[in-house]
């Protein structure tokens, strides 16, 4: 077969020239290229293959970008973003200065939304529609959301103010019975009762007012265009219900989903994953907080952990599969996690309520008035603290220490390394009187000997990491690490404050005293956070040293490397070292 | 009929004694109770009066405290708290020093959780449940929810969560179809016609596995007592849909359901509200801008409006009821409602967002990933920003300027009285690149005479309010009011900065150059708000003043009026007089 179809195609103008028996041949060009691009540049897999097929339909009937087609989170839009004038650069995915990951308004006219988070493409669409309405537009409005992002609370208050419009919006929901895990929830067992049959067609999508048809096969071309050219003809909101599967086309994506969600390095023409170098490494933190609540919950029959979806980026799969009945996936429902762990505190129990910072963003306002106010004292261990690299803006942890920070009760602390982590951990389920906030970054440490015996941390305590005389830094968190690279050679003090709150007072006071300049590094914001704390400290005693803030600026950081984001905002060894050399 | 029965009930346990043939009794006298006391102290009215019946009910029923019973919101606690023990200060409600508005764990044992904002009881609820379970315990958990709140986000992933285990817990439906303002949304359609027969029994509770029943007649103490009982013998979640009246038993508070939500000061007899003396007072913060709106969206076609279920409080109501077209309420649904609004700014639309500081902490991720990310110039307009009062620690919107400083992209503006939140609203629909959150305060302002003709405000300057020498005072929002009369014997300068982002850095340059010391004035909570913005310019333009900050301090601050919670923080023009004279 000649490759011959998707050459050709640089936006769907052309797309929409060939015959619609054509398009089963596209289909297997665009599984192809995806495949064989992300094979070797890395990036989301499996949720881009379940819907070559209704991305093609989507274009191919829909008058994009006139009509506005939203993907929720955005992980399946690579087919999307090829057939959109970005075939070329495709190889740039998710790189620095390269194409994001997720659609981007600022990247091409058919990105009409900004994605990245989960559930906020029926809001977004609707939103659209009404202003076309009032307009008075006929534009046609389409947001595809996969079955674990529509059981998120935020994407039934989207489709329940839908439901009593007359708003011109289609929701698709792709429904392959997976997120980034496997799907949960009483929702996701009611739509395989509909898949099955043994659901009656009265449903809860119906009973909001939408139009319902399907389920459909995501995959048979004909089906979907011939429906989606029906749907066109229908007034006001409209579900239709697509059930595809995740990583199809290719065999090993298709069997082993949560790997292939996005999979690193594989080979294009067996599906085999590309064994990386079995050097000794640092564990990830991940892991280490996976095996150490296990450990701790052994010993602590009052532990639970708690999990919004992400039982394997976050590693309480490991708990979830030793002790399931106190091991618990929600679902993507950070706001229900937090006060699921509230209420559990009310009983005694010990929760660890893990969700990665920019999603704990979801659930602030259940941190401040079920959690803190109360003063229950839940641990919540957030994930991916910092920057997170590929997956960009979006999903960078860098507000959290200045969102936390105000709230009154929380007890707030970074681990700089893995032991670190394991510590707090412990100390944390010895039985706290309050809330307490461990973030830490995604990926490996710096510790290979890392299990070892656990030691208490006390609250509010820093440690002094290195003496000099010259200069005064407090770091935070893991970019500990950084500052001690930077200051290998320079007569300089560093210190690792661990807790932005409680502050260490004592050690602060004694720190203001014997240097003149005093620097904080952080990789949060540098509004509001960690080095705005230590501003705070200094003005209220009347300290009157020259303070230095570094952190990330106040600006929203791209997708790239870590490594490489850290030299762009100047938090590496290197640019620290040299920031350092000036105030010496 | 003698008065005899609630005089002698100071715990559910006497309640427990009394037979069912004289619970209606009991209704009534509760029901007199509960109007007799908010008729002079004020206080939430309707609620309370719609669940006398089905208050009666659980307590009798169920073994509270042992079994766990959670009000949403807590609105219509008041039967409950009066049962359990706080019948004799049930006077002290909402007042300073005196109980809670709301339940709260503090308070008695009886208050399984604290509540305020909506939604939260299920999550809670099965919390403890779950939490029994794995005590080996038996224990009932009951979440009460009224029908507006079980349209939120939250309350749809506490029951997709619930729907898939097997704890004890049963979710009680006050569906009365009205929350503060009449409910809105599919599911509220939904429910109506659940209640008329036209809906088949098979129904969106059951589709997320809840054991239905209902709905009954939640004044009818047999139905609901026999009910309950039932439903105690019913293993796993159960779901009971209970029909009441809003002020059920006080003739107008039932006919005007809005305005006897909390109606002031009324006659206990007759329910006629009691009228406040006529003398010319400046406006509500809250009439200003629900007049501006109107007046504005007359000339600009692209201005909408959006609520998340204030239209009443928040006097969207004006434009709601003039072009119905353009303004929406969308329920409790403040996530969908922030991306709603952002979807409606990609098309062009100008949205003003008009959402309660405090709720606002429910859409903090939406801000940030919808609008701020984007640049999607949404106009937030943040009602009840600073010390809201009475409605106590749930309601402050103390946190606002911490938790958005952070936000790249986002302005932040704090009109010190009418003409300037009038102002800015003006200047921000005329067409600004960015997004802004304007905060004002609930209730009235200081400015009479407050429909002047429109001044176009530039963004990013403050202004000189009155110039002195040995001292420089710097207020955001509305709390200039109070450092005006505390200066006003004192030689000291004050600026009114008006924006906490972007800072008017030319005029902080100039007030850093010309006084030794800098005071800064808010009302938010002293930790990364408006305070520490001034010391991080402080501290990057190296200017070495003394400054001092004033604002609210880290800790939640209980109910009372503004006047005294002011006082007791030391935020009142007195206080206020006193600190600045120890700087001169």
């Amino acid at each position: 077969m000649q490759k011959s179809l998707l050459q050709n195609i640089n936006s769907p103008k052309e797309l929409r020239l060939l015959q619609q028996k054509d398009l089963p041949q596209l289909a297997q060009e665009l599984r192809e290229y995806i495949i064989n691009i992300v094979a070797t540049k890395e990036g989301h897999l499996g949720a881009s293959l379940g819907v070559v097929e209704l991305t093609i339909a989507l274009h191919y009937v829909f008058n994009t970008p006139e009509d506005l087609l939203i993907w929720d989170v955005g992980h399946q839009a690579y087919g999307h973003k090829i057939l959109t004038g970005r075939k070329d650069i495709f190889h740039t995915n998710r790189q620095l200065g390269g194409i994001s990951g997720f659609p981007k308004r600022d990247e091409s006219n058919y990105d009409t939304f900004g994605v990245g988070h989960a559930s906020t493409s029926i809001s977004a669409a609707l939103g659209m529609a009404i202003a076309s309405q009032l307009h008075g537009s006929n534009k046609h409005h389409i947001a595809v959301i996969g079955d674990a992002s529509i059981a998120s609370g935020m994407a039934f208050e989207g489709l329940n103010h839908a439901g009593v419009t007359d708003a011109n919006l289609l929701v698709i929901l792709n429904d392959n019975a997976i997120g980034i895990d496997p799907s949960v929830g009483a929702l996701k067992q009611y739509l395989t009762n509909v898949k099955r049959g043994t659901q009656k067609q009265d449903n809860i999508f119906e009973a909001l007012n939408f139009d319902y048809s399907g389920p459909i096969d995501g995959h048979d071309l004909n089906a979907i265009i011939s429906e989606l050219n029906r749907l066109k003809t229908i007034k006001g909101p409209k579900f239709l219900h697509v059930i595809t599967t995740k990583g199809k086309g290719l065999k090993q994506a298709e069997e082993n989903q949560v790997k292939y969600h996005a999979p690193g390095k594989f080979d294009a023409k067996t599906g085999d994953l590309i064994a990386k170098t079995a050097s000794l490494e640092p564990p990830k933190y991940q892991d280490v907080f996976g095996y150490t609540i296990v450990e701790l919950a052994k010993n602590n029959k009052k532990i639970v952990g708690i999990t919004p979806a992400m039982p394997t980026g976050s590693s309480l799969k490991y708990m979830m599969d030793e002790m399931p009945e106190r091991a618990f996936d929600v679902g993507i429902a950070e706001q229900h996690a937090v006060t699921l762990a509230a209420g559990m505190a009310t009983q005694g129990l010990i929760p660890f309520c893990n969700i990665y910072s920019t999603f704990l963003q979801r659930a602030y306002d259940q941190v401040i008035h079920d959690v803190a106010l109360q003063k229950l004292p839940v641990i919540f261990c957030l994930d991916r603290a910092g920057l997170v690299g590929e997956d960009g803006a979006t999903h960078h942890g860098v507000f959290d220490l200045s969102y936390l920070r105000c709230i009154p009760n929380l007890i707030i602390f970074a681990p700089r390394n893995e032991v670190e982590l394991r510590n707090m951990m412990y100390t944390a389920q010895l039985g706290l009187s309050l809330p307490i906030a461990i973030r830490y970054p995604r990926g490996r440490g710096i510790t290979i000997d890392w299990e070892q015996p656990f030691t208490k941390i006390s609250i509010g305590t820093g440690v002094t990491l290195k003496k000099g005389n010259k200069l005064a830094i407090l770091s935070i968190g893991n970019i500990a690490k950084n500052v001690t690279e930077a200051i290998s050679n320079l007569n300089v003090s560093h210190y690792d404050m661990r807790f932005v709150k409680p502050l260490d007072e004592t050690l602060l006071h004694t720190i203001f005293k014997t240097y003149k300049t005093v620097v904080t590094v952080e990789d949060n914001s540098i509004k509001g956070g960690f080095g705005s704390a230590i501003l705070e400290f200094a003005t209220v005693h009347n300290h009157e040293n020259t303070i230095k803030i570094l952190g990330v600026p106040d600006a929203f950081i791209e997708h790239g490397s870590v490594d490489e984001l850290q030299n762009n905002i100047g938090l590496d060894a290197e640019n620290l070292k040299t920031i350092f050399n000036t105030l010496l």
